[in-house]
């Protein structure tokens, strides 16, 4: 195995040119064993194995810094930087990220997670390397999808005046994670198929700036513009910015990548090398189902298909059957996504209503202002994005969608503690930043019944309002707590006296546990109430809490400050009732990656964790 | 006056073609005697006078939809509204509002304020119009800096995907509010001074599309083609998207853009209109200091003078001699605007190191991961961006500079209520979405000297830390008090029993005035502490004033969810402290545009706000 040899940092320099590719298929079926017994982010890595070896082969690592936008297909990066004998702990607990951190490797050159950051974090380390007198390569590899992400363009915009070297390597399969739309993605697929002018740019540059320019070429041109502008100029787009295009090149030819890397280290400005690739490539199951070897549960080799058959809902399942339902009864009923629509869960609604379907590209921003403007046109949309994703449309939800107080509705997938993706993708900031809005209603569903109630009630409202659900299966318990939704109401689950566990959306089920283990272990009196409303909350239910309680413990899946439980704090505050209240939230802290219930211990949020700071409360007190 | 026949909408189709000129000259009239009195954005109004006056002639108000981008433009769109009578009032507390607001007139579409959100609500409102079945027009009007804005190129990115009309009319003066910078700039640059190709596109588009190609003139391109490239094909960076562009067309001549809106409505798809306009048209002063007129207190109309002669300094002035200093004591110190050079007062700095200055246009978003890449590049970036702005940053702090804990710098200006400019720019989120985020060191100066102090600090820190400060004036009160500052302590200004004063930044004024009331009016014993840190608060301080006093009350500019007050809250009740809190926050709703003292008594924030809660609360405990 040539693999075998590669065990740290620029090993790769010392294959033959001859056993390349063999190399890039032992990495191929190295990476699809792993990911295979683990999950793991499978087409994006399969795709990129021979790019990132000729960039490998190009670089000077670690003294050359490569950031790769998303970062999930940096797991040959991982492997040729001396981390391939980790990868059985990739995305557990105390193993190796998914992603690049820098804490991981001094080759890791910036952390990422999130979509179209790379260009930025680029021309920062660019300009910082110029300031130093240094002469480094900074690369920054990005897909099309994450093309289409405005701050990429923000960013391209800006890297257009740079008069130093940075490559920007576009790593283009006509995919971000289902297929890609937009304008941008249109004009990649002209030059893909412009193969008569491919390498048309290659060492012409120089020799054209030199030529002087031709009226009658002109005038020809003025008759025969539209039919042959993308045949004529590949990378006009990007050349137009300012930015060189050198391109399109095979990504799977490790010989034509090399060449062309090292061509584009050689302009003093911002080169763009565009490099084709085919996702999931080498393994035919992905080839043939991209969107779902995206994020891949473990699965079977032979035949693709999971491991572990799923047979309960997850709550995207659930989100997905009611959206049809809300679809059919309501026509003014919408559905945005932000290039999501299989992990959302909205592909059934597309296939149902595609008129009222839209899928704007990875543009957090822009969706949610395109749903304002739904709003303000008559129409209900309801847009779904994860949590940790939703934090770029921060200032569109304050601006343009709750200062009108229009009716968009935010259906809020991944909120919580998510598991193997990490840092990044924790959704637990959401109910802190949407807190901070006025004309914001916020719930969180106990169940997959309540989700849906909680769908329909938001279709009513008329007004801004966010339901926020976690990653994973639908509780399927409490079915018999049916309550209609009220707006600021909250649900008594058990009422006894002693102790209130006030929680909300997911803790309800934790809430179940903590009650029988005190109950069973320490003979205690336990309530449960689900909170149903973190924004309102229900103030009357405080009230009659601290009256029939000695103590009352807020429950939530977010960081602390600004969440449930200071809310619940404020409102006793100023009703001045004297009530102990106990706050079980997620420290100020990142949570990494790992299984949900081993982090969901780390941050003090399990069954355990919960009744140990309860009883240890009930000893001070 | 024609203008005195210009009462309601529509008004203006009743105006004569020769009279249309003389109209825009008296509407500039207005517009600079209004603004010279009451302040107000002259500089863009008076770029858009003809543009303004041409849409209206060719749109069904209020059927048809204008989405005005930033929306500070939209004063002669008020005037040809029915608003002409109420200018008096413009952006005073109660009156009109400077940007477009629904509430005001049926014919603002959709309220704006922040930058480049305008295609995509616009997009919003023409799928409505779709799905409704309608076929009423819809135009979004933007400038070229916005187009710097990641968000409109999301919104341009779906919308070249659109099968029916829209129309996006650029308003181009080079100009957003200092000069345009970056890829976009250049290229439009280009297609300005291609005055032979002028309206090449109007009309020729049919005709074109019939035409088979012929391979020889792509020979002879492939000769030419970089000298050419944007003489030949303006307007190509859109096409390539899938966008219709016609243009450049004189945006000071009516009749011309009269031709051209009608042109653009008869194309079933997305179509840019280019439209060349003079920021600050008509008036001297306006065209010879664009920056100084773009936002313009009072001033003379002779001259050009402001009428009133600022002898104090702002926190921006101080802020900018700041960073005079910090950068010439340290090489590392670099600074980073969005677009505000002038606004921030950045200038400066700009003039002196302007190798470590970067201007990265209307793009807060790749201005914070920028920063973050120059941080990890071994630089120290402060990146000043106004609170209301830096919303749009918010998952980048999150994900690009406190994950990875960089020490990146945030010059938090225009944090508290900012007065005229109302919903869309009041600062008064930052204090709550940057507590929720792990690693963020959050501080605010009580005065001139604590904020330069604080900046040192800054510097020297190592981590992300930001602070915060208010519009206006620069407090130059409390100069005897200038204790170093140190992580997360809190400082003693006046120390007695009963009640204490806990105040944030601008605050810390406040409670002087607080205390002088209760003192001298009640006979109360008042401390006051300047809290100095948000984030970490000083616990040691909340336990010591719950020791010596019966009441703290804590004082903020920010909403209360998430805020300094919860805080303490928590503080105090995580360390089992019997003491009573009042917490002065801003109420859960957006605060209107007026005067800031008005404003801040409206809110309940002024001292007498304040000395009447805390008799109430003195009366109720």
């Amino acid at each position: 195995m040539i693999l075998d040899s590669i065990n740290k940092t620029n090993d790769i320099k010392d294959v033959g040119a001859g056993d390349l590719d063999e190399l890039a298929q032992e990495i191929r079926d190295f990476l699809i064993e792993k990911i295979s017994v683990n999950g793991g982010h499978l087409g994006s890595n399969l795709g990129a194995v021979e790019l990132t070896m000729a960039l490998h082969l190009v670089a000077d690592l670690p003294r050359d810094r490569i950031v790769w936008d998303v970062g999930h297909q940096s797991y040959t990066h991982k492997i040729l930087t001396g981390r391939k004998d980790e990868f059985d702990t990739l995305r557990k607990f105390g193993g190796i990220s998914g992603f690049p951190k820098r804490r991981e490797s001094n080759c890791d050159a910036f952390d990422t997670g999130h979509s179209s950051t790379s260009i930025s974090a680029g021309l920062g380390l660019a300009k910082a390397r110029d300031l130093a007198g240094e002469d480094y390569g900074v690369y920054a590899v990005i897909g099309d999808g994450a093309l289409t992400g405005g701050m990429a363009y923000e960013a391209l915009n800006n890297a257009a005046s740079l008069k130093t070297n940075y490559v920007i390597v576009l790593n283009d399969n006509n995919m971000s994670i289902a297929e890609n739309v937009g304008g941008m993605s249109s004009y990649l697929q002209d030059i893909r198929t412009a193969d008569a002018y491919r390498n048309f740019k290659m060492g012409l540059e120089d020799a054209l700036n030199k030529i002087p320019g031709g009226v009658a070429v002109v005038d020809k041109l003025k008759k025969y513009k539209s039919s042959f502008k993308q045949l004529v100029v590949p990378g006009m787009f990007f050349e137009d910015m300012g930015i060189t295009y050198l391109g399109p090149v095979d990504g799977h030819d490790i010989k034509s990548m090399v060449k062309v890397f090292k061509e584009a280290r050689r302009y003093p400005k911002c080169v763009i090398v565009h490099v084709l690739t085919q996702k999931g490539k080498g393994y035919a199951p992905a080839e043939r189902h991209p969107a779902r070897f995206h994020g891949a549960e473990p699965f079977d080799i032979e035949t693709g298909l999971p491991s572990v058959n799923r047979t309960k809902a997850n709550y995207t399942d659930v989100f997905s059957t009611v959206m049809i339902k809300l679809g059919e009864r309501n026509p003014k009923v919408c559905a945005v996504t932000a290039a999501m629509p299989d992990g959302t869960g909205l592909k059934r609604f597309s296939r149902k209503y595609p008129e009222r379907f839209f899928d704007v590209g990875i543009a957090e921003e822009h969706a949610v202002t395109f749903a304002a403007g739904l709003a303000a046109g008559g129409f209900i949309p309801v847009v779904a994005i994860y949590s940790s994703f939703l934090q770029r449309a921060y200032d569109q939800i304050i601006h343009d969608v709750c200062i009108q107080d229009l009716p968009v509705i935010f259906a809020i997938d991944r909120a919580g503690i998510v598991g193997a993706d990490g840092e990044t993708h924790q959704g637990i900031f959401d109910l802190s930043y949407l807190s901070s809005i006025p004309n914001m209603t916020i719930m969180a569903p106990k169940n997959k019944w309540e989700l849906s109630d909680m769908l329909k009630f938001a279709v009513k409202f008329g007004a801004p309002i966010a339901v926020r659900y976690p990653r994973g299966l639908a509780y399927d318990g409490l079915e018999e707590y049916r309550k209609p939704i009220i707006l600021g109401q909250s649900e008594v689950i058990y009422e006894e006296s002693g102790i209130a566990l006030f929680a909300v959306g997911s803790m309800v089920k934790v809430a179940e546990q903590v009650r029988n283990t005190l109950k069973n272990e320490y003979g205690k009196h336990v309530s449960i109430i689900n909170a149903r409303f973190v924004k309102p909350i229900d103030e009357e239910m405080v009230g009659y809490l601290a009256k029939q309680h000695r103590l009352i413990v807020t429950m939530e899946e977010n960081v602390e400050s600004g969440g449930f439980g200071e809310k619940v704090r404020k409102c006793a505050d100023e009703m001045g009732l004297d009530i102990d209240i106990l706050v079980c939230a997620l420290p100020d802290d990142y949570v990494e990656h790992g299984n949900v219930s081993i982090l969901a211990h780390e941050v003090g949020i399990d069954c355990e964790s919960i009744v140990e700071k309860i009883i240890d409360h009930e000893k001070k007190a």
